[in-house]
């Protein structure tokens, strides 16, 4: 398999979401018009994407949607369940730990850490929080797969670094600052402030229409 | 002005963390093909992003860094203050009021709200935390522009609906559940799960070596 641009592992996490959504509508039937009209790009790039993967649906008759939905999990590794850590239990760390719509994709909360001995020993979302000098060794016992770091971001690189010597395999970062990622460690930032500045592009621009076609 | 895609939208947010980063690293000049690689798209969208808002740079020459980030700014409407609310001050309505990026970009916190009696009056991030009721009041006197929205799911959509009513223009929804944009309003979505199922592909196709060129 060749490598898979990200902006192509991008929209496949949308078209995922677009396929649910037409199945939740209960759609049987789907096509790359349908599929690009929701997610603003092209037909073409949306065959493009689909086609690192191998040939889904059939010329002219479009896509099953249950099938591409299914697919997608597949190629997205949803179809396993991933043990999940937060590292950092400040206010943030604790909404997180309540995330309802974390199990609906089997990500599964086993562990939380913070530095702060106030708050290790304390419950949250049925976890015991732990200290970080446990990291490593709770990491390895209880196979944690990914990490939501929500340190401080002078702490970020250092809870990075133990994360990934640890064998932790992806890391969601939630502070406000750009990791290095440790070798063998794929790390996804959460950037809230770029949804902020789409909105300030609609606001100053309310003449402007979204495109919706 | 023509319809912008809202992909373009997004990939401008993309160009101007690359050109801030470029201008951080001492970098004067810069081109589509830089950008194109950084922002894993091709530099034929780069330069058809850009031509939707005239013209940049010299042909050959590409683009000077101080000029493009100024430009972008300008296009996401970031050189103007931004009067933010925060609707829901649970944890995680918390932790944002303290969020330390917020105000680089001019976003200034201005106003908080919940329906819980026992959060009303509390003092978070140096301000007084309001009741809902007083919600459309508020939003009109101290001229909110966007709302963080971080109420429960159930909550969202009758929460949405006031603000837009009460003139807000932008809402970036933190609820995991899709809101209809009250007319007038745009909504961003900020969702975590994205990066998290972008996270899980990375994990189980460990031999997919990313792309970066």
């Amino acid at each position: 398999m060749s490598a898979i641009p990200t902006a192509t592992v991008s929209r496949l996490v949308t078209y995922l979401r677009i396929v649910s959504q037409l199945e939740e509508s209960g759609a049987e039937r789907t096509s790359s018009d349908d599929l690009a009209r929701e997610a603003h790009v092209s037909a073409f790039q949306v065959r493009k994407d689909l086609a690192y993967f191998g040939r889904f649906g059939t010329r002219g008759a479009g896509y099953s949607v249950a099938t591409l939905k299914r697919e997608l999990m597949r190629i997205l590794g949803l179809t396993r369940p991933y043990n999940v850590a937060i590292v950092g239990m400040g206010r943030l760390g604790e909404a997180l730990a309540d995330y309802p719509n974390l199990e609906a994709y089997d990500f599964r909360l086993r562990a939380a850490f913070d530095v702060d001995e106030g708050k290790v020993g304390r419950e949250v979302a049925g976890l015991t929080v732990r200290h970080v000098d446990e990291l490593a060794d709770v990491v390895r016992r209880l196979e944690i797969d990914i990490a939501f770091l929500t340190v401080p971001s002078t702490s970020a690189q250092a809870a990075a670094d133990a994360l990934g010597a640890a064998g932790v395999q992806g890391i969601l970062n939630f502070a406000p600052t750009v990791i290095d990622p440790p070798a063998g460690t794929h790390v996804e930032p959460v950037d809230f402030l770029a949804g902020l500045k789409r909105l300030s592009f609609y606001i100053q621009q309310p003449k402007v229409k979204e495109e919706t076609a």
